[in-house]
Formats: C-alpha cells, sequence, structure tokens
C-alpha cells in the first residue's frame, strides 16, 4: 500500500532457515504482523537452501564420528551468513548472530529486551541433529535457548524470540497493552485477572477488585503477584527478594 | 488423499484461539508436517470468536479493579472449553486442559514426554492481559510456561509446546534423529557436532572424531556434554550430578 509509512532503520530480523514458507506465519497476525505491514519492524528470512551442493543442493552431511541424525555442513552455513551479513554493523552488540539451540543461554524477558535496543539480529535456524561448531565459533554465534525441550527445528523458536522481542519495540504494542505491569518485569509472576460478569457459575469477582479503592487494589494485587510466585517459582522468588532486600522466608500474608 | 493411513485414536492437539489460521503453520511443515499429513496426530482449532457475544463477537472486557489491556470473559471461555471438551477423556492426567502463560509452570522435556503419552491436550492460547481466573479455576486448568518471557499471544507457544510433544510420539521422526541421545534425555547439554568437510577455514574436526575408536569418541563427547554444561548451566550441571552421585564441584578434566 502506497500510504504505509515506511520507518528508517526500523529494526530487522534475518532468519537463515530451510523453511523460509514458516515466516511471518503467526508474526504476520495480530499487533506484530499490524506492525510488519506498518514497517515498525522488517523480517527477511533466507533460504538456507539456495547455498547448498549439488543437484539436489544438499546442505547436510553425517555427524563426524558417528551416530544418527544430520549436521548442517559449515561452509554452506558459512555462505548463508555471509549473505545475511550484508548491510549490518559488525559489532554483535548491535546486531547479534543467533543460533537457536538448546545448548544456548536460557532466552528470557531481559534477553528480549536487550536484542529490541539493537538495529536487528540474524537467526540461524538449526534442523536435525545441529550445525558444525566450527561455523558457530567462526561467526561468533550466540547460542540462545526458548527453554529445556527439544524441538523439530528452530522455526518456531525464532518466531517466539522474535516475538518477544519485536512487542517491546516502541508503537508495536500501541495502547493495547503495558510492558511494565507484566510478567518478569519486577521478577514477579502476575496477579490474577477478572473480568465482567461479576458472578459466574457460582464464583465472584473478589470484593476488594470492586471497591474502587485503587490504593487498596494495587496492594491487593501485589500481595497475590508475591504469593503466587513464591508458591509457583521459588527460583523468582529467591532473585526478587535478593533485588529487594527482602528475607525470601518471610510470611507476609494479607 | 485416499491413500493415507487413517491412525486409530491419534493423539490429538485442540486449539482454542482468537487466531485458527495461525494453526497448522510450521507445525504443517518438515517432519511434523508429514505425520500430521499421515494421520499420526491430529490438529483441531476451535475458534474463539465464534463464542464470543453481540454485533462483534465480543470475548473479553476491562481488567475488574482496572488496569491497561483487556482480559478474555470467563462465560465466553467456558462455552469453548465445553465444545473442546466433548469426545475427551474427562480425566486431566489422560487429557490436560494447558493455558499457556508466564505464570505457568516452566515447560520442559520431561512434561513433553508426559503431554506425549496422553490421548491429546487442549490449548487456551491467550491474548491481551489474560484470562479470567474463575474459569481456569473451573476447568481445573494446568498453567504452563514456555519461559521467562513475554509473548503477543499464545499461539506460537502452542506451536512450540505440540512441537516438542508430537516429535515424542511414536513414528513421527522417523529415523531421522534419536530423541534418547539428545540434550536434557540425561540432564547434559548436547556435545559439539561436526561433519565434512574435514578441514574448514583453518579449522578443523577433532582428530578423535575421526580416529575410528567408538569407545574413545563416546567418551570424549560425554565429557564434552559434560564441561559444556557445567559451564553454560550451572542449574542443570547439579541436577545431572543429583542424580548420578557425583560431586559439582569435581575437576575431571579430559
Amino acid at each position: 500500500m502506497s500510504d504505509v509509512p515506511s520507518v528508517k532503520g526500523a529494526w530487522e530480523a534475518k532468519i537463515v532457515t530451510l523453511f523460509p514458507e514458516a515466516f511471518p506465519g503467526t508474526l504476520g497476525l495480530s499487533l506484530t504482523g499490524k506492525a510488519l505491514n506498518e514497517g515498525l519492524w522488517r523480517l527477511t528470512p533466507i533460504d538456507l537452501r539456495t547455498f547448498g551442493e549439488g543437484k539436489h543442493r544438499n546442505v547436510d552431511d553425517t555427524p563426524a564420528g558417528g551416530g544418527a541424525g544430520m549436521v548442517l555442513r559449515p561452509d554452506i552455513v558459512d555462505r548463508a551468513l555471509r549473505v545475511a551479513r550484508g548491510g549490518t554493523p559488525t559489532d554483535p552488540a548491535d546486531w547479534p548472530v543467533i543460533y537457536l539451540s538448546p545448548r544456548g543461554r536460557p532466552f528470557d524477558q531481559a534477553t528480549a529486551q536487550r536484542l529490541s535496543r539493537t538495529r536487528g539480529i540474524t537467526l540461524l535456524c538449526g534442523r536435525f541433529e545441529g550445525v558444525d561448531q566450527r561455523v558457530l565459533d567462526a561467526h561468533q554465534v550466540e547460542e540462545i535457548s526458548l527453554g529445556d525441550y527439544v524441538l523439530t527445528g528452530g522455526e518456531i523458536a525464532a518466531q517466539a524470540l522474535i516475538d518477544a522481542t519485536v512487542r517491546l519495540i516502541p508503537r508495536v504494542l500501541g495502547n493495547q497493552a503495558s510492558t511494565e505491569e507484566e510478567s518478569f518485569s519486577d521478577h514477579l509472576l502476575e496477579h490474577p485477572q477478572y473480568t465482567k460478569p461479576a458472578s459466574w457459575a457460582g464464583r465472584d469477582i473478589p470484593d476488594i477488585l470492586l471497591s474502587g479503592h485503587h490504593g487498596k487494589i494495587a496492594d491487593w494485587r501485589r500481595a497475590m503477584a508475591e504469593r503466587l510466585t513464591k508458591e509457583r517459582r521459588p527460583d523468582l522468588w529467591r532473585a526478587f527478594c535478593a533485588a529487594h532486600g527482602r528475607d525470601p522466608n518471610e510470611d507476609r500474608e494479607l
């Protein structure tokens, strides 16, 4: 559309993948899709297959030393990463090259915030058993893990990482939500939410939320967030207490 | 296709979502897509919007007690979950109802294994600020978090959870990979991988991997996996040591 604003220097995700058709996928819907259409961020899939060799454009080979599966070849991946590098800053702080792998550092909200402040990222999506270690070393690739589970490939992980990052870019979320109040912005899980009807199936909205006392509501929500975090995520609770000089074993009931 | 085998009682994911068009998405590609086409698992999106009220099929309202964003209404979500429940076992152990939320228990490989042994799952994808707590309580909904980050909605998280689960269903991966040797199956991150060429850009495959000594190769890989886990994930390393009666501070070099 000719009236779509073009945002100069918009944040960009380049994605090296064997499945370029997976993109934008879900990222093309809802608020991330709207922001993509408005040019607030850019998405550039790079088809790894086109860098393959021979009639079948082979990109992988058997693991050195034996074992199941196939490993992406360093020379093939190198060619794709060199193309991706075109026109991007060379400092990894400005434009990280990321390989999504269960071996990486766990992705978290702080990493999403860091990535949202770069000029863009290049994501390498693995398939099969993995990627030759030498090309990861040569390109100073940062390994990031979505969590302690194994996926068939890096494409869904890339979409999750991009979604979490893009929504932190100014104007992407609009007024739909506050990124300040939400989970993890203060090391706490979010308090329970309620909406109309006030009474449903014999279950009522807690009175305090309908009281109109903003101070008491804020206190209640904070207490619920703390209790939930303490119950469900002792690890986050300890981090919160350490950051706020609190005793993790204190008993502070409503 | 008439010659596609129909697998009776195949594992099924029902997904309550405002974006049914997001599915199968990436799950329709590669091995998960092939298995879906072969009937080894099933995917049933349920459009939450059709249960909405009024001319605009509203599904959400403002949070009780104030605040940014919108909350999915309990009565609307209840209607969708009742439809999803049709024909499924009532025991949550056989057919869990899952809400993907950063407030949930962290998803991990053990959870993927557990889910792959159910008859199916119902996934509720959130959007906006969340879902009314009462409907989560009423349906004994299990809250699962993909990781400590915030996504625009639950659809990508649902795809990640389904991908990690479906690949553990017998015959889905075929001979493409071993789910036994991979990351987390033994609390360890996976060792580095190498493939041809033996020498690339001045970097060689470690000699031992080309030695043909299977025992030594296995020892090397194990030592590398342990070292990597110790360096990158002290939390996993402690869990591994606890499970194997090892001292997490030992210094066992190659």
